[in-house]
């Protein structure tokens, strides 16, 4: 039976567009997945927890990993260091998992110039409208009006940038998203596959 | 609610890997389709019916059709011409269909040189092994000896280009094989439905 391979499924898209829900979704169908978390030297806040929201690290030890080329991709926003480490998201890919990234379409930039991309598959998600991301942002009421106004204009920018992915995915209904999402899912799987192509062939004449 | 965009999911595989038993779950999933019936100059053989088997046409229909652009891709296989026309391939796609080619290497070669490569999504097809395929055309029956030696051989050429679409599937169990292939077909409209990145982003702002 052909396996199903390690694979890269990067997600971005303006916070407040769903996404997390959506993955909810993906998760029910395909079990072998990681969750791509981030590394950071920012102080947690209230209620983080090391190794589920952040990885928690000194700034002397990221710097470290910089210079040991131990980042997928990282950068400075304020004086704070966020970066994916690479150990982790290398050793889900050897266990045949889904990896899965949400992340900015900076991040995408950079990750897509990496060895990684073989396997990646990247999907932008966004609301209908930018009206429709402004009224759910205003109510979730999780962020303060400078937050949101930040988060739309950031939304502003990034969809110019919708043709630098594979899909592009409009959640309008959480049960037609979802199920578009497990297909681009399980095709992304299927696509890595190809990735060693003269083991196929060898394998195959044998 | 974003639309089922009009795509091409072009297939190829050796004949015996079975294209078209994992196609009839495709149409169970999705019923918006379109099965590309090729045009030949080559007589109709016995049971064979024109608009299902082949659209039959003769050689002057045809190289006028040449003349005036209207295929998408032809080849002429020992004096008898071979094409896919485009009137209703574009058709189909204008509609929304899924449009569904089962062609060889070389047609995809050309198909992907045209216009309609925006919308396309390929995927090679092919038993587990190449004496699976050997056993299951002994099996069938339908073929003679020579024409079994003769697909063997173009399987083994063909294997080698497998690279250049987007999608490998081995079918060695059939439930297991479709599934995948309907998540490929329904990624492949959702991937289609990016092609208008202008259009996307002005419905989004206002």
């Amino acid at each position: 039976m052909q396996d199903n391979h390690g694979a890269i499924l990067l997600i971005s898209g303006p916070s407040g567009c769903g996404k997390s829900t959506l993955l909810k979704e993906v998760y029910k169908d395909i079990s072998e997945y990681y969750f791509s978390i981030s590394t950071t030297t920012r102080a947690p806040r209230e209620g983080e927890k090391n190794g589920v929201d952040y990885f928690f690290v000194s700034k002397e030890d990221f710097e470290k990993d910089i210079k040991d080329k131990n980042f997928l991709e990282y950068a400075n926003v304020h004086g704070n260091y966020y970066g994916t480490s690479l150990k982790p998201v290398k050793e889900a890919l050897k266990d045949g998992k889904l990896v899965i990234f949400d992340i900015d379409v900076q991040g995408h930039d950079l990750v897509k110039k990496t060895d990684l991309c073989s396997f990646l598959t990247s999907i932008f998600i966004t609301t209908p409208t930018l009206k429709e991301l402004e009224s759910r942002l205003n109510n979730r009421a999780t962020d303060s009006k400078d937050i949101i106004a930040k988060r739309v204009k950031n939304a502003k920018i990034e969809i110019n940038s919708i043709d630098k992915y594979d899909y592009f995915l409009i959640n309008d209904n959480l049960d037609d998203a979802s199920k578009k999402l497990v297909s681009i899912a399980n095709a992304a799987r299927i696509k890595a596959s190809l990735f060693n192509k003269k083991q196929i062939i060898s394998e195959w004449m044998n």
